[in-house]
């Protein structure tokens, strides 16, 4: 009898469908750079961190007088503070408080799987604290990566492939889908220079063309904290192990 | 000026909505097995196939005394003589006539996609004759791969990976999407062994499973035949050039 535990990759949160109900845990992936960001402030930090997937009700929660970000297509919404540069949230201003943000693809895929037994949030920048967690769990884990406006981008399913390359090595594992072991495909091509593999990347160059090289270099590389956000009751919060 | 046109992959047919109205030609992939049934279809003589997307069409027909296939989950439908193995459309009884087909994935994707300028039919089978010819068209090319049940599979990704290998290095295409960059990537990994490297790809175990070896192994090899087959008037016939 095969105990393993599944690991797979869901490319975008248009698929999640197809895959909800047979995973205890939830990983949301935004590379560039959601999940970058909130890995980031917890990492600097912020207490909590609401999601929000519109515009509208984030607007809401500024009227309310929150501490409010809104990213649309790579950029600070009119009328709010900050995006979702990770470097928005090293404000020592933001230390121990509570904010609000909303993202064009992260928040969404966050709102999608929001009912899932354990939503945590993955970034290269907690890519070996989260692996350490997720291989003791000994539950089953969904890498759901946010895409790109619905499609399917490269800098998340790397990510996704990373995470799956890992827990298969742990031979605790097993990945069924064709998704998965195509992420895992990626991330073993990429894995020696994620920065010059993504250099085509749609994403990239959409952010390259805003001046976020810094953002892109940041959110590429691993290892930067311990944090792994988890979402309580609307909330995000750091995990206490 | 970029006069160069485009060459993109999409992974599954729900993802199709994003892509389409950007793209005069969409390629139809569904290498295990309905676009690979289809070519060698062509290639023994068949006249024409008329494509249903649901079963209770394949039925409709049925009682009014055409050939009717059908395949769900790799099986052939009770009722119906015939699924999606390609060596059924080598019954000389065939030749000359036209058939009805409805499969899982592949009829699925030729629906979604039935109002584009052009839909042609492709596989490994007719790789070489179709490059050539999408070569020759000057016109943007979306290959929609038809997945597995809505998600994203290895083979058909790996078909569309190299069509637009080729198509990129005649110089004239351009790839914009990380979708088509990732194809690309995947099919440079699985050319030289494409029986080896789908060996755990979740649609060949399946048939596997069903004893359909010999069905992969054929529908894996490049080149097998020059037929291009388009949809016109919603039936499939054969690309006179």
């Amino acid at each position: 009898m095969n105990r393993r535990k599944r690991i797979e990759v869901c490319f975008t949160p248009g698929e999640y469908d197809y895959f909800k109900g047979n995973f205890e845990i939830v990983v949301v992936i935004d590379v560039l750079r959601a999940t970058s960001a909130i890995c980031a402030a917890f990492d600097n930090g912020i207490k909590s961190i609401i999601p929000v997937p519109t515009v509208e009700e984030a607007m809401e929660y500024k009227a309310k007088g929150f501490l409010v970000g809104a990213e649309r297509k790579g950029q600070i919404v009119e009328g709010f503070d900050f995006g979702n540069s990770p470097f928005s949230y090293m404000n020592p201003d933001f230390k121990g408080k509570e904010v609000v943000l909303s993202t064009t693809n992260g928040t969404k895929s966050i709102d999608v799987a929001k009912d899932a037994e354990m939503l945590v949030i993955g970034s290269f920048l907690n890519l070996e604290a989260l692996c350490e967690w997720l291989e003791k769990q000994n539950k089953n884990v969904l890498c759901l990566c946010s895409g790109w406006q619905d499609k399917f981008n490269l800098e998340d399913t790397i990510c996704g492939g990373a995470i799956t390359d890992y827990l298969l090595a742990t031979g605790k594992f097993t990945s069924v889908e064709d998704s998965s072991i195509s992420a895992k495909y990626l991330y073993l091509s990429a894995k020696n220079n994620y920065f010059g593999f993504l250099k085509s990347s749609s994403h990239r160059s959409r952010l390259k063309k805003l001046n976020l090289n810094e953002d892109i270099k940041y959110c590429l590389t691993p290892n930067q904290t311990r944090v792994i956000p988890i979402l309580k009751d609307g909330k995000l919060v750091q995990l206490q192990e």
